[in-house]
């Protein structure tokens, strides 16, 4: 009966790679005896979330039983203000994934062409696949930078969409102003642009490219997170921002309930404690900093990085320290997945705490010999 | 610019009637300067939620900057064992709903035919438009009640999924055991039958047809929710049932992390609690017979029902009935959305207290006159 169904499913669904079901973390936790687990593996805000947002979700929990606003009027409302643009320039998400996946879903159609980098984040294969586009996938530079020439070479009258992830995961990479801005002024009006800008919040760098000062003159989809630097990656929530012409047949096939109430609570509190976002940029600085030079000291290469995450190349397969780091109770993300070699991995800069724990078990791990090579020591 | 926009949109989506954004209940309370809202328009559980449902939630809020369990493992668990169902028979949505669109991305070709009842739950169309497919509307008999045979008769090669809703949403019919019998054996080996049983737990009839028998050996896929009789609508869960060899396709486009870590929690929580289950089911109960009896008294016509709303029809169009109720605070649902006539409404059975205000707001609103003809009574 399988082969049955393996005829009845749409031949999109067949080129996506099977599900393989993962295990929590807490399952982790149980097969090694763990009493803590330090998770840098998924690029969270080690600081938690605004302690506002807690209190208010407490105060809130007395109305599970009523479906949420399905339109997001009062944090469409709050991120109006907050970002000076209209409330129909904005649509939420079930994170900013969401937003990306609406995007693709509404313009792509079979056949069509869909741009985006190499390596980076791997839902837009799916998304893309999913709706019977052609993903085109551009190599990164060797230092992980964009060459966006290279994107604008492969522009042919099948493309539809360009994704810009920005700062880009896994390599923390960036796309600059100026850079941006000439790349723009090429796209034709047939593309959308999106960029991808959920890590945007822990830029450094002053001349950084976001697309927020395009978005009203192209046809730019920019989305954003309450997944990262607002500390909210449990209630999945995001937003894009957009000219209401092109949001508009988006919301057509926005699932009607597609954010809970309780993140939609939470994002409008979020938003109103910058104080918290200022405290969780300057951890990550600190962190930043940190790991850099310990990595130096211990002869890891890195990707110099604009967001919350370090991408780091061993000397050797990494799946030996990825899986004694895990004893230890240390999760960070190899990048197979990715399609990455095995020697490459993603590190989520943490807590001071966090980051000492893990520089201390890897030097424990670890020797760099005379010749550079890496060994497990056990 | 506008029209360019139109030019690069994908034809089914122009398809979908545009979005027109709602307003939220408190909007409502601020307008008519209201206290206290009386919502009868969602099929929501008005005891609320289960009790230890709320201890949990506020015991679990520590951990929201973290990403929840995209496998949903620890609810499947429960899931399985509470279904007696195997684990790889499960899969987790945004709601029931999500489950039903998954399902509907993953099999239905653009050209090829979806089944469903009219009326019926207004989001089928949208999904089945959605991906290119072609929507065919089996219109209920005059009694809303189900005729499958008129289900049977629109098979055609080009058929891939057929849609039940049962307890059917807006009407509260369903379809009976034996009639399901006869029904799915005449159903051939390349059409998916999904079986949306949100309000299944409602059900007072005992020889109601559920696909739950049938689903080891046919291709099925039922779906059901938390958001009804378990009382979690504004946290968004809901499961399907099916073959794995199915439901791991639909695994393949299932968004990474499409519910809440706090919704998980709660749908576990929720499960052990099946004394409140047992509670709602009984204010359901009597809430009908109350209604039913005053219905009766006033003359309105309506369905006999086995979920937790009431379809009504008035006597003349109930627009300014709807609006009348609404100034005093109770929200009913005009059955336009649903394309019926204006004359009908959906009314959720609410509480004791709710049921009879409703009744008190209702009888002071009309009189039915000797011919029968209802007058609003300002």
């Amino acid at each position: 009966m399988e082969n049955e169904i393996e005829k009845l499913v749409r031949e999109e669904i067949k080129r996506i790679a099977p599900y393989v079901p993962g295990k929590p973390i807490d399952e982790l936790k149980r097969v090694y005896n763990l009493e803590k687990i330090i998770k840098l593996a998924s690029n969270e805000n080690p600081c938690g979330c605004s302690p506002r947002v807690k209190e208010v979700l407490k105060e809130n929990i007395d109305n599970i039983n009523r479906y949420p606003d399905g339109s997001g009027y009062y944090l469409k409302k709050a991120l109006s203000e907050f970002l000076k643009v209209k409330e129909d320039e904005i649509i939420i998400g079930s994170g900013s994934s969401e937003v990306i996946s609406l995007t693709i879903e509404s313009f792509v159609k079979p056949g069509e062409e869909v741009i985006y980098p190499f390596p980076s984040f791997i839902i837009y294969r799916i998304l893309v696949l999913k709706v019977g586009g052609i993903p085109i996938e551009i190599p990164l530079e060797n230092d992980f930078s964009y060459n966006l020439d290279k994107f604008l070479e492969k522009i042919t009258p099948k493309t539809k969409v360009i994704i810009l992830c920005n700062p880009n995961n896994p390599t923390g990479t960036i796309v600059y102003k100026e850079q941006l801005k000439k790349f723009l002024e090429k796209i034709p009006d047939n593309i959308i642009v999106i960029s991808d800008e959920a890590y945007f919040e822990y830029v450094e760098t002053s001349d950084f490219g976001t697309c927020f000062p395009y978005y009203k003159d192209k046809n730019i989809v920019i989305t954003r997170s309450f997944s990262k630097i607002y500390g909210l990656a449990s209630l999945r929530i995001g937003y894009g921002i957009g000219r209401s012409e092109i949001l508009n047949y988006m919301e057509r096939i926005r699932p009607p309930f597609n954010t809970t109430e309780l993140a939609q609570i939470a994002a409008i509190t979020a938003l109103k404690d910058q104080d918290f976002v200022k405290h969780s940029i300057e951890v990550n600085k600190e962190g930043k900093r940190f790991l850099y030079e310990n990595f130096e000291k211990l002869g890891i290469e890195y990707t110099p990085t604009e967001a919350n995450f370090i991408l780091c190349k061993f000397k050797q397969d990494a799946t030996g320290i990825i899986k004694e780091l895990e004893r230890k109770g240390i999760i960070i993300r190899g990048m197979k997945s990715f399609n990455l070699s095995n020697q490459y991995v993603r590190i989520t800069i943490g807590t001071e705490q966090e980051n000492k724990l893990l520089i201390e078990e890897l030097s424990k791990l670890h020797l760099v010999g005379v010749s550079g090579r890496l060994r497990i020591v056990k």
